[in-house]
């Protein structure tokens, strides 16, 4: 299988969702872009249709963005 | 692994999101609720930190809040 490309900036949210995506996914099935240590990779995130961080561009070309809800956890602590 | 939980709500965003999903995270680690045919699910997908859909609820408790970007194909199309 094409691997995911997840795209993201660096952002705790980020980092958090980073963690869960390749933990679904599987580390060898994502390749991990951080555009404050890449930004040449910004053109052709956005030419494959990345709006937001953190996204995830699928094999097929699909891009999901990804908006990470805190955890019951994270409002009661 | 426990399973990931995808809720939606049958509309066609939601119903791309889960494919990819399905196809990322392997259709046996994730369990899909869908609210127009089991709305006896809001309840509990509301505790777990689902503020919209589609959403996918990660066997460690962190919900991914999906946005499904068009892409170039769609956008072209």
């Amino acid at each position: 299988m094409k691997k995911s490309v997840f795209y993201h900036a660096g952002c705790p949210v980020c980092v958090s969702a980073e963690h869960d995506i390749l933990e679904l996914v599987g580390r060898d099935n994502v390749e991990i872009v951080h555009f404050g240590q890449n930004k040449s990779r910004i053109p052709e995130a956005e030419k494959a249709g990345v709006k937001s961080v953190p996204a995830l561009l699928t094999p097929n070309g699909n891009v999901l963005h990804i908006n990470f809800g805190a955890s019951m956890a994270d409002v009661k602590g």
